[in-house]
């Protein structure tokens, strides 16, 4: 008897939900738009997706995207299927034609968004997830404890290697954790990537010799296969910590085989998560689709910020970090770190604790630590003293009394 | 100087559309949300994102997607950027961040749309294309005018190895020119991948010896890179001629790393297209999206079909189909073969024929030929007859009175 594998949809139709339940079921499964001698009873039972629960939340009479059957009433359920692993197999990308392929498509819905994914074991046994996760970068980054402080070069695109270079020397000497590239910066002709990370390397490794703590930086190593190999396997040479891929941009395939290739952490950018997930009807919430990243070997995974300057909610920002916090299942925890940034500062800490129930994850400030009057290592003091006072359920202005650079900062943190 | 990459977008801002627009171009290249020091006006005009084009289309009072910014008027534009090759060199993976990166995230925005890119000669000539494209493929298939008839293998998923063999042996005695295997159908534990290609093809290449043609059989090959290397090769040392990946699930380094190592036509599957794009005010057309897939070296792209079971207008169809069969530019047009298909018989040929202008097309059809009360062959027949007349200018029932197949067909294709 083949495990089976559990996802859960948000549905809108204007048909009768059970009859659209069904209709994805078969669409995914076994079925098709004509009966068929071919699909017996038999045949159905073994390999059809099944519906496991349907529950009405609501009726309205609009549908929320075009193209859906005309009704005088779309109603809007919660939806959960499940699948023989034996379908597809543990494979990520077989998985994902399974779970988000054509039923976005059919007309018997107005709407349609997948919200949460159950992997049995015979599934996730099938992976490694992620080589350093949690553990394994507090240890490459020397942070035994408390947030991983971190922040991102800027102009993103633009500078020269050795601008690149000179931008990093600052930040070690205000003590940063963590600099990661820019999503935009990965081999242009103006900072290529050889000449930015053998520049960026020397930096860093000088640092290292002298305070005896080595700062992670975060390579994007986004490209080809090739490349990404190439790139990576120059940073481990020159001694770097951590590098970067765009996972929409690369897919499963390119994350997985540049996470089994790979000896360092694999910081995972979410680029272009907005057109998976910003049409409240449509598309992936975080929590389902960060796992397929998880299991494909990605250590950490952005999740924006709380108060952040984009257009999510914070509420969608916990349910985020949460879910790349949570086990995947009992054999396999697999945790990933999660990765705050926009918009941050020290006043978003406590919150952020309080929400997620630790401090494991890295938190990216810019204007927050590079707008410090004080310069960027009162800056970066400032961040790490919120912090202390979060985790010590300390006021930051309580915490001020005894840090001057929090002081100072709290007059510009807005 | 750089040569420079364009893309359009429908955008809607609750902002000054101007000022919008100069934000994305800015989030996009050497901006942030901080004004720095180090984004000189130099680097700004070396690196940046250039407007080129800001038209107003309209104005509506609310907003289509939420977490935008609040106001009482949001305004509807086509939005023209462009970005100097050298900010990401001729890289998929690294443009698609650029064009399609965190620019939907922005709460200037209540709607962003990919709806165009143009590429300059220095991109597109650091790639191959398809390898086969519709020569080829015509070739290959042994159809050297008209359109390819094809059909899917149904049920989706189920069958064993030997039962797809004998549906694939019933449709070569139908005289089918194309047979591909479902999205779902990959290598699952009930039908494994070896143990059906090699049934399969037994039954191709025993037909195409009696026959002298051989069938195209479209292998899903989806999964990890070695599995797909490891799954062409049999296909191609049992003499088959084409192989079939999920574009979305294995992403676009999956895709660049087997058309490299490829020696048959990549038919690329759409699964998972629906929440890219059916929400209106958000994500990709299909004319930017294709392109890069070409790029990428794929031969076939799904584009629905006319009047279809899902959810896509007419108009949607068409343009998709039109972008497939588009040159890239000048010095690479890298011309695709749309595959039609869902709920297709051959009251859809005449139309299809006058909206693209030629035949150079997969016509897949499933009730279409499997309903025939005549069997397989008829269904086959009819839906030839049909493109016959579509493109000999004659209507279905004056071609019906020289063709029983087609009177038939006739009573029954809806």
């Amino acid at each position: 008897m083949s495990e089976r594998v559990y996802a859960t949809y948000w549905m809108e139709t204007g048909g009768d939900p059970a009859r659209t339940a069904e209709v994805i079921a078969g669409e995914q499964s076994s079925g098709t738009f004509v009966a068929l001698a071919t699909e017996t009873a038999e045949l159905k039972a073994r390999s059809g997706a099944k519906v496991e629960r349907l529950e009405t939340l609501e009726v309205v009479d609009r549908p929320s995207l075009p193209g859906a059957m005309a009704s005088d009433r779309y109603t809007r359920s919660i939806l959960e299927l499940s699948w023989p692993v034996e379908n597809f197999g543990p494979s990520l990308p077989n998985l994902m034609s399974t779970i988000a392929g054509n039923l976005y498509e059919l007309h018997q819905v107005s709407g349609l968004r997948l919200t949460g994914l159950r992997l049995p074991r015979s599934f996730t046994s099938a992976f490694a997830g992620p080589a350093f996760g949690i553990a394994g970068t507090r240890k490459l980054a020397g942070v035994s404890e408390g947030p991983i402080i971190g922040t991102i070069i800027k102009p993103s695109i633009g500078l020269s290697a050795e601008e690149t270079a000179q931008q990093v020397r600052e930040l070690i000497a205000g003590d940063i954790d963590f600099i990661k590239d820019d999503e935009l910066q990965a081999d242009g002709a103006r900072c290529p990537f050889e000449a930015r990370a053998r520049a960026v390397m020397r930096v860093v490794n000088d640092a290292a010799d002298r305070r005896g703590r080595k700062v992670m930086v975060a390579f994007n190593i986004t490209g080809d296969l090739d490349e990404m190999r190439r790139r990576h396997d120059l940073v481990l040479e020159l001694g770097g910590t951590c590098v970067m891929v765009c996972l929409n941009s690369i897919g499963l395939v390119g994350v997985r085989e540049i996470a089994r290739h790979a000896q360092l952490p694999l910081h995972g950018h979410r680029a272009g998560w907005g057109y998976l997930y910003r049409a409240p009807a449509l598309g992936w919430d975080y929590a389902p689709w960060q796992q397929l990243w998880r299991l494909a070997g990605v250590d950490h995974l952005h999740v924006n910020g709380l108060y952040n300057k984009f257009s999510e909610s914070n509420e969608s920002v916990i349910a985020a970090a949460r879910a790349v916090l949570s086990p995947l299942n009992a054999e396999a925890p697999m945790e990933a770190m999660p990765v705050f940034s926009s918009g941050q500062t020290g006043r978003q800490a406590a919150e952020t604790y309080a929400a997620i129930g630790c401090a494991d994850l890295i938190h990216t400030a810019g204007g927050g630590i590079f707008g410090h009057p004080a310069g960027v290592p009162a800056g970066v003091e400032a961040l790490r003293a919120a912090w202390r006072a979060a985790m010590a359920g300390a006021s930051l202005e309580e915490e001020a009394t005894r840090n001057t650079a929090l002081k100072t900062a709290l007059g510009f943190w807005r």
